[in-house]
């Protein structure tokens, strides 16, 4: 098994990812992380202070001992920030390689942005709208616009959680001046840019890196934020409020905020505010991925251009041996009568018929734990995934087309659904329950579409002529459906 | 993708399942069922009745739109004691095959059993001990004692639920006198076949068929017995004595009968108590595998003669696509602390080795989900699993020791295990996770066993002198072990 292995050595902390490739998906196997706090240590005169320096190669002997055996032509080992400013002269990288078995790259920081944007393309939808990648790491910032998996503009700041928290909130008090004047900091940083990224006319904005998924992580616990990948303007504004009260780093018990991050929350916090007010941010959703995860991208040599949930979704199908024709072909049917209902049932989302097929398509994942309840497996493996690509709310009305794909209809997790998605998630749920019934008996020979009138909630399918005679497992089956229907509201007749 | 389809035609429902093939182990894809209760249908001059042919009928021809597109030699399809008994001019079985697409064989009662025996075998760990096996059909029950694959006695009785009922509980009442005459008659015909069974030194007993998984079934929901897979002699009494209390078929109604098995219940109860009562068992474990499996288990051609549960074990890590030298050396290091600690912890049950060498090729079918949080999927697949040979109380184990193999000690899951399986499962898991500690590095060089010292529950584990110190995330990992075990009530030391 080719595992590839790749180490972020950052001013907060040191992170190791181990995976291995599936298909031009990554498989992690194993992650390791320690908040050394490199930034810390950074003495005025670039050396780091003995204690740091002791504290970072006991993490590195310990990371060693998992890369040592490793091909060095499978670890990538990047120093960011604190690393680009030690002097020269320190011996500090060279002990570190000792300690890795392997070398380390001190990599500038533009070439961060690209590694950055490079991870998190990985991890979006693709799109053609421009879009804002952020990652806030404990020294520095980087910024970057880019479309599909090019970036466009990329930018280093010397702003970061770690930093900054040192130099405005180090007597452990938090006020709204220090507060106020840890964003000045940052907006003088982002000043030379600031035009620059407000012009480039990206849409959306995504975030990464440790400080942005904790903020979300606590807007979310705290109940301030509508869902728990990303932060919107005001929820950051009253954690901002929120941490200005509490008045201490040290007193800082946030929901959701792991003992780990509250020590730089602050400077964190700060910098993430700054960012939203300068670029005019109102949303932005949080990524998973990010540096490493760019690292081991660019090692597999995989840049693709088609959709990631695509490449995603085909992965999972692979992975659990699911019957491709069989998945096509009920795909296909669903897609037909899709057509057929996208206006009398209004199905605009430009999401739904690829939702749609890609729910065709993962449909008999659980089979692969048992026959029984299969729907159910199904949709614990979606729910749980780690599906590059969906969004949360995506994940979620996948495995509810799964779950709701043949049996009682799941109207309990429709309701669970965001108001948007729950009609258009029903709908999709008995397009999808129609193809599965028709092609229940798995066979290659052609199944007639039917054709279909709906007129709101009254659904007539009109089979060809005799069709139905002579497949009377259909006909039993769409009898019992016309009942299961029943509960969803839709008055199901067939002919 | 190969499929293989077989059919039972039995005398109380009409059965499909479809599955395909995956390393030996069979995978289904689809089930389909009927209550026909064909058995309902046969005159005294051995004929069906025109409206049971005829409900025959359109269940084959529902049957015969899965099963016509499929090549015949993968399809088998055969019929039992009331096809058995049809008279030879009778044209069902010809209008059977027309409906079905595909020829139909009638198999004599001893073969029926050989195929019984063929498919439960297949779904049992493999003893050297005889077990015998009992199905109760609607027409027909088959006894067969074997041992490993080889049935040694089998027999074809004409005792069946559907027949009983119809002799003994037709009025739709059940007295005390009915129940006992219906057991005397079962008795009758096992008087010549008692002595050898009796004597031919089984040590388990085995029931599959929907009749035995039914009253399995109920004596779980209505608290009756200790477990769901299997049935113990008092409780199979209790609910003999309630049926007799409700008075008649028709105001049955206990926890966990589907409305499909009501009509033909008291005459299965009486089947069974009667064998319970003349073979003396105290004890039958349920099988889901049977006649329908047999056939697809001789489609395959495969008939293997090792631990079905090996075979079971090493399906899911590939499916799942498990790193199987890791999976191997975490397991070899498990095997050899469990070598050690076997007399100081007295984990005597044989079965123990042999749960925890298959938890540690397990530990890591969660990575196919997602990594995070991967023991608790890892768990979810094997407790939801269709695990051939192994019972519900070891799948519990496998899934609780897959759990625990990281992070917190699962207590409260320990806690809702058996009795005698609560303390075994909780040292196996510290044996576990101790191995799964020791190749954290995941490489292959050789890793040291450490030299174990038990005491109850202090453990001293001594590495060879000098590798604690060279391998220091070991050491870590071990310091932050410690402290763990120390909810689950064991002190470790290492040195």
């Amino acid at each position: 098994m080719t595992r590839f292995a790749a180490v972020d050595l950052g001013s907060n902390s040191f992170h190791l990812v181990i995976a291995r490739s599936d298909g031009g998906t990554l498989q992690v196997l194993d992650r390791y992380k320690e908040s050394v706090r490199l930034g810390e240590g950074l003495t005025d005169d670039k050396r780091l202070t003995p204690e740091v320096e002791q504290r970072a190669l006991a993490c590195l002997e310990r990371m060693g001992q998992q890369l040592r055996d490793m091909r060095s032509s499978r670890v990538r080992i990047v120093g960011t920030n604190t690393l680009r400013q030690l002097r020269r002269d320190s011996r500090f990288i060279e002990r570190a390689e000792l300690a890795l078995g392997h070398s380390v790259e001190v990599i500038a920081g533009r070439e961060e942005a690209r590694l950055i944007y490079l991870g998190v393309a990985h991890g979006l939808a693709i799109g053609d709208e421009k879009r804002l990648v952020v990652d806030i790491g404990g020294g520095s910032t980087e910024l970057i616009v880019g479309q599909g998996f090019t970036p466009l503009l990329r930018e280093s700041l010397h702003i970061g959680c770690v930093s900054l928290t040192r130099r405005f909130f180090a007597n452990d008090r938090i006020t709204a001046r220090a507060m106020e004047k840890a964003e000045l900091n940052c907006a003088l940083e982002l000043r030379p840019v600031r035009e620059l990224f407000r012009q480039s006319g990206w849409h959306t904005a995504t975030g990464s890196s440790g400080t942005i998924r904790a903020i979300a992580a606590v807007l979310a616990a705290e109940g301030w934020s509508n869902d728990d990948d990303s932060i919107n303007a005001e929820g950051l504004l009253r954690l901002r409020e929120a941490m200005i009260n509490t008045g201490r780093v040290s007193a800082i018990h946030f929901k959701g905020l792991t003992e780990d991050r509250r020590p730089v929350f602050a400077g964190g916090v700060a910098v993430l505010r700054a960012i939203f007010l300068n670029l005019d941010i109102k949303r932005m959703r949080v990524s998973d991925q990010a540096l490493r995860e760019g690292l081991l991208y660019e090692m597999l040599g995989r840049i693709q251009h088609e959709d990631v949930r695509e490449r995603t979704v085909m992965t999972f199908c692979r992975r659990f041996d699911v019957d491709k024709d069989h998945a096509e072909r009920v795909s296909q049917t669903a897609l037909a009568l899709f057509a057929q209902l996208r206006l009398p049932w209004q199905l605009n989302d430009p999401n739904a018929p690829k939702l749609l097929s890609w729910a065709a398509h993962l449909h008999e994942i659980g089979l692969a734990v048992a026959h029984s309840q299969y729907q159910k497996h199904g949709a614990y493996l979606l729910s749980h995934a780690d599906l590059s690509g969906f969004t949360r709310s995506e994940q979620d009305v996948l495995a509810t087309l799964v779950l709701g794909h043949r049996r009682k209809l799941p109207m309990d997790t429709f309701m669970s659904l965001s108001g948007t998605a729950r009609e258009c998630t029903r709908h999709l749920c008995v397009i999808l329950r129609l193809a599965v019934l028709i092609h229940r008996g798995r066979s290659a020979s052609a199944k007639p579409t039917p054709e279909v009138i709906a007129q709101n909630e009254h659904l007539t399918l009109m089979f060809p002529t005799g069709w139905l005679a002579t497949h009377p497992l259909t006909r039993l089956e769409l009898e019992e459906e016309a009942q299961r229907l029943i509960t969803a509201g839709i008055n199901l007749e067939f002919f």
